[in-house]
């Protein structure tokens, strides 16, 4: 088995500001993996499944990808078990040379057609400065976001209209105004209300910023109306320019049925000069298989951050929606650790959040997180002005270390709430779609 | 569970001159998987198991390690199995302050305190130029090596004695002398002769180097004597450098009874000028396990060649010891490839070799090999001069493109090996202790 140097080699060997580096699992009944990484490496990079007369030494030597470690799960040194599965992991460096600044082709050498080829889940990402130049990420991150609002040691509350969809422009301008008023930050579309008939952008836009207007003369705070964008991608550029032409202060864009690169585009672009709110639908198409696809880190964290999302909202480990507790707190911190001169991102764990759970989730999250208040602030039996009443009240009793039971005493709407939901040791995963 | 968030970060938070990068595979039961690695990162670092008054902040920021990624295996997203024990991998990385330009405290970093930890292995070692820079590695390499041997354009032979250990002096002369003779590269001790009564050390160097002058005088060969200096540190360097003043031309370790800070002062030592064979043995305590310790591409790879190794000899996966075959090809790689400014190490895949599979090791490892002729060179139906023979003609028939059943038609001394013991396809494995 002669396997080309120039393939496999060792983290000692490249410069590593030149090469984006893609950690994989894969499992394989292959008897001959290294030359089946090697294939991989070649097929992602300079090669094809045959040697072919223009695939010189030089072009091998310069563009193509490199790999830089191999390992068995576990780990077998001296003879395999029965099984006939075996398990791997591998680490392959990509010129970044290849690939330029841009997404697309990013995932197209780190997972194009490899994605095809068998039970192979892309891992991690380790991205180069060389390469995130390119991009100026996030316009408002979490520290313009918190300028913005006038919110700085809290965590900021977005929740969304409900029903989903169905209602008319005057009835969310209603809705926006009570939700504002009685203490939400952000208000968003939901992910399902894009541009209907019963319910154009344009009308509701308008409608929604006279809301929050009123809210702002009213109360002298700054409320936020996400408008739903997402459309083919001319339409949602044109949408995009002339909603912040309307005066819109904030976008939602449902990513992953519009791809990276057109959220990225929007980031890049000086015109849109407003936060963009990501919202995860679909990206469970990316993420699911625990052997195909990427990682939920990479689909929500690092790719959404890169993307320049300013407010990631995704899965939480206590709501209606599943998902590994670790893959949660993880994503967070793929958001908003350092990461080159990209601004950190707000997370925004969701879906079936409660008052009774945000002390967990300031437990998980500190202060940098967005509650994501949907049914929790409709559902509430003192409306929605005691739904969000009592979000704060969860707050404030998690900022003062006072129990949430506890502050439930003193605290109507919070009381209520807890005897509607229960806590997160009551009401964890009652919700889970899966059981 | 709040997590620190100086501990957890992503690649692109740090700088990556400043870190050494540990990737580890863990398999647990624990439900709180986060905080475990936290716990690793710290004990490796800055902390121990409870806060204490000095661990300021600012040190936490410099010298605590970083979790840089941390997946399960395989990836599950939204729910775990049935299965208690989880898998997983992770990187941290350790700041090259902490540890400086020394192996102890890198080992100590890396995998000190956690080697007892649980089922925690050592997969892969990152290492920046500026922790690289401290060694000088090989001070021969294959390059040195074949222009002392003379040897440029096929795979260099090394053989030992045998029986290993019984022999007098006298008889090791004689044994030298028609190892080299015939064709033998490189006669190296067997791990088990140190410096016993019976042939010491001093006395049988003697004779030893005799034997490879009587030789260049008969041949214009360089022929080199591996003398095993292996014993207590201090007792190994006064041998070392007695040796070296007597004459020696190539030194022997089994590196992983005297450590690998040991071969490595030996290898930086300006006045060690010959090339230092290293031996495996006791390595296996080592890489063993699939679940502790370091894998076999660290153990004889990555830091046998930063300890400064010329020639690592290690199993072969044809031969009497068993080894997955990915591992010894991996080992290949990680001591030829480029590593900054360390000169390429000679791999030794070795144990059970005979001239039927000397068309295997070459497709695997092209020229830059050591044949590692024991039992092979010594059990020849013609003795030692047949037996090193019909080493060169199966390497000549391999370099022409001829199969060795072909080549064995007219060269008697292959045709009778082949005889004896087959090719790879007849005899894999049947030396395996383990069947």
């Amino acid at each position: 088995m002669r396997l080309d140097p120039k393939v496999f080699s060792v983290f000692e060997g490249i410069n590593s500001e030149d090469y984006i580096l893609g950690l994989y699992y894969m499992e394989a009944e292959s008897t001959d993996i290294l030359k089946k990484v090697e294939a991989i490496a070649l097929e992602q990079s300079t090669g094809t499944w045959v040697p072919v007369s223009e695939e010189t030494p030089e072009i091998r030597e310069k563009y193509s990808a490199r790999v830089l470690a191999i390992h068995e799960i576990p780990s077998y040194e001296d003879a395999l078990p029965e099984e006939k599965v075996r398990k791997f992991i591998f680490l392959i460096g990509f010129p970044v040379a290849n690939i330029n600044g841009q997404i697309p082709q990013l995932l197209t050498a780190l997972y194009g057609n490899i994605s095809m080829a068998g039970k192979i889940k892309l891992l991690d990402i380790f991205l180069p400065e060389s390469f995130v130049k390119n991009f100026n990420g996030p316009k408002f991150g979490i520290e313009g976001l918190r300028e913005l609002l006038g919110v700085q040691h809290r965590p900021v509350i977005v929740a969304m209209f409900k029903p989903c969809v169905g209602m008319e422009p005057k009835t969310l301008g209603k809705l926006l105004y009570e939700m504002g008023v009685g203490g939400v930050d952000i208000i968003k579309d939901d992910e399902l209300l894009a541009d209907p008939q019963f319910c154009p952008v344009e009308q509701r836009l308008d409608i929604c910023l006279k809301a929050c207007d009123k809210v702002h003369s009213e109360t002298g705070r700054k409320v936020l109306y996400a408008i739903n964008i997402t459309d083919n991608l001319d339409v949602m550029f044109k949408k995009a320019k002339s909603a912040i032409k309307q005066g819109a202060n904030c976008l939602m864009v449902n990513v992953y049925t519009v791809s990276f690169s057109a959220m990225s585009a929007l980031a890049e672009d000086s015109q849109i000069n407003v936060p963009i709110l990501a919202h995860p639908d679909f990206a469970g198409a990316l993420f699911g298989s625990p052997n195909y696809g990427l990682t939920s880190s990479l689909v929500l964290g690092k790719l959404a951050r890169l993307s320049g999302a300013d407010m990631v909202i995704y899965p939480s480990y206590f709501g209606k929606v599943p998902m590994v507790k670790e893959r949660v707190i993880r994503i967070g911190q793929e958001l908003t650790s350092p990461f080159y001169h990209l601004k950190r991102v707000f997370p925004g764990p969701s879906a079936g959040l409660h008052p009774g759970v945000i002390d967990k989730l300031m437990d998980d999250f500190g202060i940098d997180v967005l509650v994501g208040a949907g049914g929790g602030v409709h559902g509430h039996p003192m409306g929605i002005s005691g739904g969000v009443k009592a979000f704060h009240q969860a707050i404030e009793a998690v900022k003062s270390g006072v129990p949430l039971k506890e502050a439930a005493k003193n605290n109507k709407e919070l009381k209520l709430a807890i005897e509607k939901w229960g806590t997160f040791e009551d009401t964890s995963h009652i919700f889970d779609l899966t059981k």
